[in-house]
Order: structure tokens, then sequence, then C-alpha cells
């Protein structure tokens, strides 16, 4: 059946596989010192145009939330999040596994503001026992969030302005990064996050890989001994390789940027068919993630011929219902809905 | 200085310090094994008037509320409480710490509504990726709150009422039970309680101890191994007597409830001197612990005359002050508070 | 370069890369709810020949490890290991990251023994002070051994008897299950070992995978919320099918058993070469796992033809290298081997 | 009933509880901030001669233990402590609950060797792999040690030379220094032992305390946000003039010292008794713990006349019985025990 549920129901995009194929029988070291992590960092280095940046690979997207958080946190320190944050709400507790508190602050359309992380820290340094409350030890954000949204440039400089304040790093999680660096409203570039931001991760799963996240320490920043925190965390492959190709190929031809603009331009392409046909959208999302509201006579009707992805009630008779598209979705994918709708 | 800063500026109740003076040199067995464990146990059990509680003691109420639900837990469960609840704000992340989520819930006047649990549950379990979530294994309330208001024993029982119905258990924050129990708004009583949750505490430190939590099990469910988990957070005191001497003689002729009382009634006397005076309160508060808005500089000039305890920013003029009486308070401080405002 | 360093220097086996490529456009749901990670787990169920078996996937053996150990011990509970047992070792402390202590005893050529068990246990019970200590709560054993030796089935019928009388779950490592299966020394199958423990699991990333371990639970003994525990450790994959397409694979037509025993096979052969070339071996292991001691100048003029594994310095002129075979070791491989000792 | 048990039996020496008593009603504020904190603090460091100590207070060993050795190292490393060693034998599991390793190195008498810690070291910083394995990166000794022996001068300072060597922490376990300085095999004051090692704790529990253990950082080097840290860990008092009294009652006109001397000279006594009467000794201690291998009925005859703790086994008819002094003991406890012996 045709899928608009995720950007993760296919398996890897043919060139990734293709590189997976080729260097099949290649024999390589272990543990992520092969030839191809080394060459997919440094690629990965080349297009954050940064000779200082760090890069390092995991297999997904809540092991890298936690290992990232747990490793450049304090053990008295939290991580300040918006409340429909990944990490908040859909990692099944993975940040506090490892000991450190998620602090919730609002969201709007997914997105936390710079306001409110700065309200947060001089409460806290205000209160006059902050001593007996968890540190707000570093801000997490996603890129896009989990709504599809993404922050403006001017969004991410306050945003980062403030933790530069109050001397503590700012993470973006990236695990869709490619689908919001394309968006249109986009301004911008792979180049410019390396100086937004502490740490980010490039989101491989999602993004045409079968698994695997880049993360990049944007100022040789990574955590000590990180090798070892990863192998402490369970996270560390015997067969680095599988994450080391298929970077090296989603950063060979800017592979990991055409195939996430093809992803924005079929959304664009299917928000159209959506206004068209006279649905509300439940938000305004620039990226590769719709969010329709359906009624629900008309959800079972779509859902008995597409696969969707059911985001959360909206009211007694209506749903809000994710539409994602992906590198892996056709022009023909569209055309069915558009007949189905 | 006279203070009204907290419920724990003084030492230990008179006579409490008795029996540990009158006991100091017996020879007793470690580790909560002798008979002053054991007998204050028993009576407590006779004051819940119940055979199937099961007692034991702790040192302090972040510590006891950290290992109550960190052994009650399963690893993938978090606990509910109010954002205002102790362990939500200022227990420095301790229950973070061992693994576990707190899950908030709105609050009022340090009060949560079995509304809210109930809807928290039951928006948990119909969420298609609750697996994906820390799944909700606890309530936690504090009685009196962080802002010395009580629960009516109805909403205790619908709290528990929901608690039931999903099959997690309920656990009562007791650090100031006496002072909760000995309010003229209270409508229950300890044998009560014993009824109306899985587990609570009864709180020692901030009623009269030096030290100490005693935590009662309400039918016999103390997690299997209870002590050796106790040693293993570090908790296990080699001088147990320490604890089982100040609760045997807090619960010899009701030592525990007429202190309680002795507060409760010097706070009754306490807001009236500041209706009289002309003060507002921040929050009706039924018990030892009083809430007023005090001009800021009205507030300079007392705090340099008697102990206070700022507890939040009011407005640009005006704070949040807490007052609080305790076993130790007497009419003679009241007098003197009264002298200055 | 050849290489005999590893059984994980190569990529994936053809028939598990080529049903990687077949399935890869597919639309199939996450986490491991798709069709090839139930067919898998289907054809290992069947292999096993019990309907009581519930078979998961996880992605790399410390992770599996880790997870296993800590949702399957109390939080007051140890597991007991060998001192050279892979969780004691060589995991970065992954164990102890979630709390639980290894208890160590010995191990002659990797292996434990039943009588060393049973006093660790025995002594533990009979210890005046055993609520201070961390309890015994699981055996675990490596089944090849880090040493490549294998474990008789009256061994490990003795293990489990005496995990059986202290009620406690005996865990097999399988990491390179498949090797050890195929040795001709082992007198157990799959299905014998189904009935000689609590829980093991079948090694994909060095027995022919990119990555993966399929977790056997004998007796439908997974723990409760299993899939949120793993999501908790952050070991969840969003496109679990890249398990479930492998071990789909690795479970048709017997492709685990066979490849396996191809490795041990030209195990056997090289041991032939080594015996004949008058090395001097480490210790007597009949999986693919090779031990030999190696004159250090010897050791510098192999090294720079083929790649190997130092294992452990032996005295000041000699070292032991491992030399491992695999799936992918060919005839060939050996020849030049031959012609280079 | 006379015991000999431990040198816990009794409550507080009396003059410790006279200051709990003098102070009782004094108005003082929470969590450490009292002023005899503070004053304690100062005598110690005026014991310790030496301005850069920064002293804390806690209440038991094993949380001090835990507290100490999680907060000083980083997450990927593990203490090294003697098999034998409080911390990995007696704890259940403290320190690795909070998740690092106890990595165990032999023990002679208790003690453990400079070159064993060095080879430790140095092997592991020689195996190739060793980013796969748990860093050392703490020393752990107790003084005296669980079997009453204690270090010569010359022994810590070659330990505290390896670990500066590494540069890694040595932390002394003091839970019952005293008697260990008192000792008159002892070539060591306070005052080297701040120049011998990087943190200690003077044991209050043990030695005349009802509870409380002093910690001593030796330059200053406390953990960043102590005090959230000890709150997190549940360890935090409300009432901290608890600790903070008895301190300065401790270490006022050298009662810590005298109390210890007093229990050093019984235990002389004490020997000179079992030597008289023909007993064999366990072990040679120079400390208030004797251990003394007696035949299994004449246990059972002493064991129904005066208290007395079984340390382990000796052979089929014979067990290691410990026979502790304190500052409570009596010439008359000894000539009571003389009779019966």
């Amino acid at each position: 059946m045709i899928s608009f549920a995720s950007d993760y129901v296919a398996g890897a995009h043919p060139k990734v596989l293709n590189k997976l194929i080729e260097t099949n029988m290649e024999i390589l070291s272990g543990y992520g010192s092969d030839k191809y992590c080394l060459s997919a960092a440094e690629k990965i280095k080349k297009a954050c145009a940064c000779p200082d940046v760090d890069v390092r690979f995991l297999v997904g997207g809540t092991q890298t939330n936690q290992i990232i958080i747990d490793t450049m946190l304090d053990s008295h320190e939290g991580v300040i999040a918006g409340t429909t944050g990944h990490i908040s709400a859909h990692e099944a507790g993975a940040v506090e596994y490892t000991g450190h508190k998620v602090i919730t602050i609002p969201c709007e359309n997914g997105k936390i503001k710079a306001a409110d992380v700065k309200s947060t820290l001089k409460n806290f340094y205000e209160d006059d026992s902050y001593e007996h409350m968890v540190f707000p030890g570093m801000v997490y954000i996603s890129f896009p969030t989990e709504y599809g949204t993404i922050y403006k440039k001017s969004e991410l400089e306050q945003i980062y302005y403030v933790c530069k304040e109050y001397e503590i790093p700012l993470f973006i999680d990236g695990a869709r990064l490619g689908y919001g660096l394309a968006s249109d409203e986009c301004d911008i570039t792979l180049e410019d996050l390396v100086t937004l931001c502490d740490v980010f991760y490039i989101g491989g799963t999602k993004v045409g890989a079968l698994c695997g996240e880049a993360v990049v320490f944007t100022h040789n920043n990574a955590p000590k001994h990180f090798l070892t925190k990863i192998k402490q965390h369970g996270a560390l492959l015997a067969k680095g390789r599988l994450l080391g190709v298929q970077f090296d190929a989603l950063f060979t031809d800017e592979l990991y940027f055409k195939i996430s603009r093809h992803a924005i331009i079929l959304a664009g392409k299917m928000k159209e068919i959506f206004v068209e046909k006279g649905y509300s959208f439940f938000i305004e999302s620039p990226t590769n993630q719709q969010f329709i509201i359906l009624d629900n006579k008309k959800l079972e009707e779509i859902s008995s011929k597409v696969n969707i992805s059911i985001w959360e009630k909206y009211d007694n008779t209506h749903t809000v219902v994710r539409f994602a598209t992906s590198w892996s979705t056709t022009e023909e994918d569209l055309e069915y809905l558009k007949g189905i709708l």
C-alpha cells in the first residue's frame, strides 16, 4: 500500500544501497575506524565548510539524543526543551534514564522562543533556592520540529545568544535536518548551522539511509573519550562501516540535499492538493510533514487506501493526521492520493 | 533571631531529645534491627489501626521520595506529580537521577485534581504511540502541599479511585503530615490515610525530630529486599536507632499529634495577626505555612528583625514570603511578630 | 589486505545483502512491526522447535547484553560472569552503567564452572550480612566464549541446574553462536539450547549480517513492555526492517548454519596449517577463533602481510594473536596465510 | 548484653550528645549553612593544618563513598579497589548503582599494593582495546581497612605516587579513621593525610557520633555544585546542624582523637587477653577490630554471653569472629570478656 505515514517506510535510497553493495566485500576495520567513516566525516566537514567540526556516527535518533545530552551535561544538570520536543514526549524517557531532567518550556507550533529560554535561565539563577533545583545545562531544539516547522536564522541566533550568555550548549536535533534545510522557507544553510549551535546531527534514518545519524560537534567540542562513552551506552557498532558507507554516499554529489529537496517539492505539491480539495491544515508546515484535520469518516475511508499516521485527536469528530513525503515519494503516489481525497 | 523561616529551624522536640539521652548508652544492634525501631514501627502500626501496614525508617524527605519512587516503579515508568510538587521542583532532580521521569500535571494551590490524573492516564493509553512514551506508573501528591493546602477526603478518594482503576500506586509525601492532620480543615485521620493510598510517610524532620521519616506501606506492599535497596541508595544508617528512638518518642502519648496541633493553633493566631494588620495572603492555607504578599520595603524591614523565607516574586514591588510555625514556635514569638508588622 | 583479525571485517553475506536489495523499496511499518521481523521471528521459532520462545531483535552485542541484563534483573541484583566474560572485561562498563554489578568468578579457558556458580550463590545466602551485598540475580555465559571454547551439554545442564535451584535466569551471550553450534566438538543444537537457558541471543553481526542480534526468550519470559524499555535504552530502530530482513535471510535455507559451518571447516584447515608449521596454540579452541603464540619478530613480519588481532602479551618476546575465520574467509585466504607463516 | 560486635552499638559520646542538647533550641539555618557546620569545618581545617582543604558533611559511610566516587569520576571511569574493600563487597552495589564499575585488585590483609595499582593502570593503557574497557579513574583504599589493618606512610606515598603519575585521585575511606590514626603502629597524622591523598573522610558514626562523616577535599577540589549533587543523591539534611554540631564537639579539645585512643588502648588489652587465653588471631590488626578464630562450640558459648560479630567461616569447625572496641568500651567490659573466654 502506498504510504504517507512517515519518512522511514522505505529502505535506503538506491545510491546509498549501491554503495553498501559496492563496498560489501571490502575488508575494513571495526568500530568506526574504517576508511568510509573517515571519508564520510571528511565530506561532512567539507559540506560544513569548517575545519573545527568533529563528526561522529551513531545508529538512531533517540540514541543520539540520549548520548549527546548525557555526555555533555554534568550530573546535576538537565536540558531545556519544548513540551512537544521529541525528547520530552516520545522517547520513552531515554534522557531521564541517564539521570537528567528534561526541563520543559512552552512550544508554539513545535518551536520554543529565546525569550522563554532566557526567562527560564534568569528565573533559575534569581531563585534563592536554585541550588536545590536541577541546573539548566543545555538547550535542545529540533530542526525541523516535530510539527514540521522550522526556525528562522534570526530565531536561532537569538536562542544561541542566550545560551552563550549563560554558557550552556545549544543542541539541535536534526533527525529530519535535510527536509528543513531544503525547505523554501529556510534561510540557513548547513554552513550556517555550524555557527548557530554547539552540536547538531544530520539525520540519516529519515533521509535515505537504512539507519544512522551523523553528529557534528561544531568546534572540536566532542566529549573526551566519546568512543568509550558510546560503547558504555551500548551504541558502538562492530561494523561501523554500515554508518560510514551510507553517509559517504549521502554526502557524495550532494545526494543528501538533492533527495531532501525532492521530498520538499513533492510536499509542496501535496499541500496544493489538500488546498484544492478544501482540507484544513492543523499547522502551517514548510517541510515534508503535513498535518491535516480529517473528518473521522473520511479518515476511515482514506486509511483503507493509503497508509497515514494518526497524530492526535482534534475534536470528537475530527482527527489530526500526518502525511509525510520523503526521498522515496513519487509523483504517482501524489496522483493516487489526489484521487482518493 | 526569632525565626518563621521554616519548621526545621530548631533541633528536636525536648521529649524526642530526652529519649535520645535516655537510651544513649544502651547497646543496640545496627541497621534498623534494634528494639526502638521495632517498637516505633509497632506504635505507628497501632496509630494506623491496621495490622497490614509495613513501617520503615529513612533519614530525609528527598531521600524518601527518591527511594520509594525508584523502588516501586518499573524501569519504563514515571511518576505523575503536580508542577509545584516537591519532586518536580525542589529536589535537584533526585527522581530523574534514578532514571524516572516526573510527569507533571497542572496544580491549583499546590493540589492536583483527580480529573487531570484521569485524563493523563486515559490520553496515554489512547495514544497510538504510547509504547514510545514514559508509562505513568504512580501518582505523587503532598499532604499538606508545598503551599500548605490540604486535600479533602473526597478529593483523595477520587484520586485513589483513578489510581486503582489504572492499577498504579498512590504515594503521599507527608513531610509535614502532622501539620496537615492537625488542621481544622482536615477531614481525615491517620487511620483514614491508610485506606486512601498505597504508601505515605510520616515526616519527622519538620515535626519535632532531628531527622527521620517513617514510611508506611499500607498493605504489606514494601518492595522486596527493601533493606538492600535502601543500602544501595546509600541511605541505610548503621545506627538505625537514631530513627527508631525518635519515632518511638513521637508516637508515645500522641506527641506527634500534640506538637502538630500546637503549631496549627499558633498558625491560626498568626493568620489573625496578619488579617488584623491588613496583609494580603497569597494563598489560603489551613496549615502551619502561611504565604503573605509583602511590599518589598516592608519585607526588608521585617527581615531585619525576624527570619523569614522568600518564596517567589509577586510583582515588581511585592514578594511572596513564607511564615511558618512549628512545634517550637511560642506565643512570645507571635507577640514579637505582631509588634514589628 | 587479507584479514584474519576478526569475524566482522567484511560486510554482509551476499544472500543477506540480496534480501536487503530485494526488499528495499517495499513500504514497511516501523519499529519492528514489519512483516520481515515477524517472519524472521517465526523462522527462528521454528528453528528452535519451540512454540513458547519469544524472539526480539536488537542492533549490537554490547547493547543486547546491557538491555537483557538490565531488564531482567531487579535493581538490587547483579549478574555472575567469568572474569574474562565480555561483559566483565570489554564492554566499557555498559552493565554497571545501568546500575548492576558484574559479580566475577574464575574462568578456565573462558569457561565458568557450575561448582563455582553454586558456591558463589551458596556462600552469598550463608553470609550473615548478605542483605548488605549485591544479590546474584542472573548467570551470564558466552557460547562460544571469548577464547573460542564451548561448553559441553553436560556443563550447560549443570550450570542451568544451579540456576534453577536458586531461581535465577541463565543468559547465554551468543554473539558467535553459529560458530559454536557448527563446531565438531559441539554436542548441542539450537533446539537444545532452548531447554538449557532462559534467554540467549543468536549473533548476526559476526555471522553474516551487517548488524543485528536475535534475542530468544525461551519460555515467553520477555520482560513486560520490552519495546518501551528498548526505546528507553536508545536501542529501537525506526527502520526495524533492517534487522528483520537480515534475520529472515539468515534463517532461510539454514543459511545461518551453513555459513557458520563454512567458517568452522576453514578454521580446522587453518589449525592444521599452524600445526604443520610448528606454531604453539595459546588455547585449544574448537571454533572460528584461534589463539596462536607468536614470536614478536614473526608477529611483525606477519602483520605486515595480513590483518590479525593482537590479543595479549604472552611474555617479553611473545604475543598471543587471534586468527579468526568467518563466513567470508576463503580457501585462497588460507593458502596465502600458509605462504607467509 | 555487653557487646563487642561493632563500634556502632552505643549512641553518641556524652560530649557529642551534650553539644546536641546545649544547642537544641537554637534557631539555625538549614542545609549545612548553620554556624556549627561552619565552625566544625573550621576546626577540622585547623586540625588538618591546611588552608586549602574543603570540608563537607554527609550522613553515612556508604552514602559518602557513593557520592564522592560518583561525583569525582567521569561517566566512563571506574574506581580501583581491593577485593575486600567495603565498596567492593559490602555496600549492596551502591557504586555500581551510580553507573561506575569497581575494578578489583588483590588484597592482602585488607590492603592493596602500589605495584598492583600501577600494573592495573599500565596494563590498561597498554591494552590495544583499552577504549572498550572501563577507564580506571580513581583509587579507593580504607584506612584502617575492613580487617583493621593500616597502611604505613611509605605505602600511602607509593600508592599516591602512582595516582599522580596517572593523574587520577586517591580517595581514602576513613569510616574508622580515628582508630587508625590512634594506633601504635600508625606513622601518620591527620596533617600528613592531607598530603597523601585527594579526598578522605573522617568517620563519625563509628567514632562517637550518632551519624555523620566529614569529607575533606585536600586541595579545594570539591566537585562543582557539590551541594546540588548531594541533594540529587537524596543525601542533604534539612537540619544540617545535626552533623555540624556533632563534628564541632568531636573536634573540640581533640575529643575525636582522645576517644579513638581510648578504644585503641582497650583493644590492646583485649588482644593481651586473647593471647593469654591461647586464642588464635585470623589477622594481625593494630586497631580496634580484632579477628579471632573460634572453635564453633566456644563460639556458641561466648555468643550467649556477649554480642560478637561473625565474620566468616574459617573451616568446618572454626569461625572467624570480630571483637571490636570503641569509645564506649570499658575496662569492666574487658574484665567480663576475660571471665567468659
